[in-house]
């Protein structure tokens, strides 16, 4: 059999959009026997709290059925849908693949495990599904499966999530082969997770897999496709595309189809995600152009660069907001930055607001010492002046805090945090050097000075990181025990890191939850970002 | 039996201040043979991600076990805090009530239902429990529960979330009352339900059931106490106080105890509880003063009354930030506001520093026209002489924005919406005025023609809030149907009003969900308030 994996990037919310989408790919699939999308790709992945809407579930079901009409000539489509749970008790809705033959939604299969963890969200919405699990299509049994149904094997995971194994029960009745319809967020790590995880599955049950992912960035998600085809031997028979938008077809009997490659270099990878994850949020925001402050600093030289390829050069503005305390290295690693990537420059000197802001404070800070007031004033007026920008030429600002900033809060709420994106926000500073290297692999584009100066905010003379903060080698690994895996203060510690460190940098992690809350979407690249899968008090005492 | 039902306000993640207060508040607990606490009291509620550090739960386990210790000459107590779940699969953790007896824990009751819905994330970190039910105790057999498991009764709901009721099982098993350990946030008609709907559990059973509430406020969460116990003919036999702590000692048996009112008035309902989450947050912060831009409109207005009653007026300081477009008006309005609340006032012109703006910004706007890009550069002025303030005197600015604004986006980012917190985030704008007249109910504390005149952001000649929106009356009913009522246009058309009309608004909605992403925590006393509860995507399609 001869099955089409269909690897969109839906809008969430664009009901009838994504229909024309996969009607369009559909066409695309020559020679397939069946057709599968992604899941929920009628919807978009994940469509939140559209899905309390029955207006929107109801507008869903409707383009469903426009699509089976629309797509009759077609062979048969597993679309990846949302449908109202009848009963009259439990959760609203079923998370579900509809197949759609001959102009007609035939048969519905449910979704049964719904991940609630990190920045997922099922049992908000749905039911947990049973009964019909498999599909009879010329003389197969098919398993269908959607998404987390796959993730719960008892031999890979330390800790099943689930008490139930949906593939195990598939397994048992004896399918064909089984169909997986996800959407599954990039992380680093995950495509080496899930091929090993999936491979495991179908050479255990010796059963072939066929798993179609979602592509694109979504608000702070991005997914990456490179969907997948698994012998029954576990091998790896076909992969689609990663980070792009493709349709494959599989013949399940054949021995070698197309294999993608997917990245393998860690930096490549990071900048490949972010690059979608950047271009996307634009685009489906309706954007064409992004604004971004450069300051001469590593963080903005990274986030220009990610910006400059993905968007293209002509589409980028740097802006250099120079105060008295810039230095003159700064400014000329700045333009130097600019002109490698190609990108216009607007240049506004702020040493005069600054003197402004002073004296319209002058009598109420009569009898106080400066502090960091002072610092902050300076940024956000840099915040203030990349917002009108952003106002006057229609471009969405860029914010360029890394991970390490953002986690013990060196940085300004409504200052540098501004910003309709932070897209390196879920990078160390660790990270952002090993990045701007790798960047540089081929010739300088991002200035070598920058790389190798001492970070600094220069929000006043002389001014450097390392003054406030442990150095970031030790720094980050303390942050990600903490906050990738959830380790708290003892553990820590009993890994052989200073207690009153360890304090230390926690306490400033917790002090700056109130400014977290208010930044802006992170796009995700670890198992823990900032965002929607970060969800701390504020009001409180961590540790 | 007598029970004592210790309403305390715990602070989030406070293991041992908590522990310390339920003993503190335990040996208030004259006669009583048994003490409850809230859900949760040993770790506030909600604690959020905290559940997700093992150290955490670890130090959780400790400090009850010392407070088992600690209160080992008291009666039992049972006690609401978290358990790691020890089965080798499912969610990580427990919900739990721990029976604290002659210095040991005892026992663990489980929480079956697990809310995940609205500003509720229980599936996330909690395994749904079951087993012992029945706690055994002086002849007593005495059914625990907790929250949400008293909150699924199929004649009460029309759709029922779960598919099972511990409540009707302990009545199957005949125990001699029921108890729930709850921390059951406040909104503007919780209280009502939650007697109705307990008072007819206890008839229909014919079983007494003792409901202990936590108190005070978390972060957007305001918990209102008014503890609860009826009798097996579902008669109130007490009530605790609201919005403050208490402890009462009710006997089941007799007739009549303590039955502390309720605040029936809708407006002075809204007040304390927007009083006591704006003085918890503050204070669960460490902070105690606060700043307000005080405009001359009835929004700050409202904002700097709630600020001084809850805060002392000497802990509230008004600022005044006029522009060359503040009317006279406004300005004789925030001053004589300022006079009748006795609080404290700053004045800081902006002219100047809009002018410097401008010239900073002159060459890079050259050839665009005047738009909403200069009202927002004052708006973000304003914003950033705010913070400067706030650093400086180390006060937590309160945003003044009504729900109506923040859900069409009539509102800056960085500008009017800076603050550590949205107080009247949850108002729309007519309930803002019912809250005005309330206010004034015994004279004048906001003047009367803040009340009277036209609402305007003063950001441009002669502007008025009606220039650009419907009518608030219209405005707010559409709102409260999508936001509130989870209808989508084709429902709300249905109910009458204008098709462009709900298009144009719902467009508003949709395009304004970038700044409510990075708005302040928002106070929540409606059913579904911006926040927690309110997952929306930004790059999307919505309605």
């Amino acid at each position: 059999m001869k099955v089409a994996l269909l690897q969109i990037n839906p809008i969430v919310g664009d009901l009838y959009g994504n229909a024309a989408k996969i009607k369009e790919f559909a066409n695309k699939a020559k020679g397939a026997d069946l057709i599968v999308t992604s899941e929920l790709a009628l919807l978009g992945y994940p469509p939140r709290d559209l899905l309390l809407y029955p207006d929107f579930i109801a507008a869903a079901w409707e383009s469903l059925q426009i699509l089976a009409k629309d797509t009759k000539s077609l062979p048969p489509i597993l679309v990846g849908t949302a449908t109202f749970n009848k009963i009259k008790n439990g959760r609203p809705l079923f998370n579900c693949a509809a197949f759609l033959k001959d102009g007609k939604i035939r048969e519905i299969f449910l979704k049964s495990l719904l991940p609630t963890y990190d920045v997922f969200d099922e049992d908000r919405y749905f039911e947990s599904g049973s009964g019909l699990r498999i599909l009879k299509y010329k003389d197969k049994r098919i398993g269908v499966s959607i998404c987390e149904d796959l993730w719960n094997d008892r031999d890979f995971w330390q800790r099943p999530r689930y008490h139930f194994d949906p593939i195990e029960t598939l397994a048992r009745e004896k399918v064909d082969f089984i169909i997986n319809l996800s959407s599954s967020p990039f992380t680093i790590d995950k495509q080496k997770l899930r091929e090993s995880m999936i491979s495991i599955s179908a050479k255990k049950y010796k059963i072939p897999i066929v798993y179609v992912n979602q592509v694109g960035g979504d608000d702070d998600l991005i997914f990456d496709g490179a969907s997948l085809v698994f012998d029954n031997q576990g091998k790896l028979l076909a992969r689609a595309k990663s980070f792009d938008e493709d349709v494959i077809v599989v013949d399940l009997n054949s021995k070698s189809t197309a294999i993608n490659d997917y990245l393998d270099n860690k930096e490549e990878l990071i900048f490949k995600a972010l690059s979608v994850g950047l271009n996307d949020y634009l685009k489906k925001c309706g954007f064409e152009k992004a604004l971004i402050g450069i300051s001469g600093g590593i963080d903005s030289a990274i986030v220009a660069t990610i910006a400059s390829q993905s968007l293209g050069c002509k589409n980028v503005i740097g802006v250099l907001m120079p105060s008295p305390y810039t230095s003159a290295q700064s400014m000329t690693d700045a333009q130097r930055l600019a002109k490698n990537l190609g990108i216009k420059i607007v240049t506004l000197e702020i040493a005069s607001l600054m003197k402004n802001y002073d004296k319209a404070l002058d009598n109420a800070f009569k009898g106080f010492k400066k502090d960091i007031t002072e610092e902050n004033i300076q940024a956000r007026i840099r915040g203030n002046l990349l917002m009108a920008l952003s106002n006057k030429y229609e471009a969405l600002v860029l914010s360029t805090g890394n991970k390490s900033e953002l986690t013990v809060g060196y940085t300004t709420l409504y200052g540098d945090l501004t910003g309709g994106l932070a897209v390196i926000g879920d990078l160390s500073k660790t990270q952002v050097y090993k990045s701007a290297k790798w960047i540089n692999r081929e010739g300088e584009l991002i200035p070598k000075s920058i790389i190798e100066k001492a970070p600094s905010a220069e929000l006043r003379p002389n001014q450097k990181d390392q003054d406030s903060l442990p150095p970031y080698d030790v720094l980050d690994k303390i942050l990600s025990l903490y906050i990738e895996k959830h380790e708290g203060p003892k553990q820590i510690v009993s890994k052989g890191f200073d207690k009153d460190l360890v304090k230390r940098v926690l306490s400033m992690v917790a002090g700056a939850e109130f400014k977290r809350r208010q930044s802006p979407p992170t796009l995700k690249v670890t198992s823990r970002a900032f965002g929607s899968g970060w969800r701390m008090p504020i009001a409180a005492r961590t540790f």
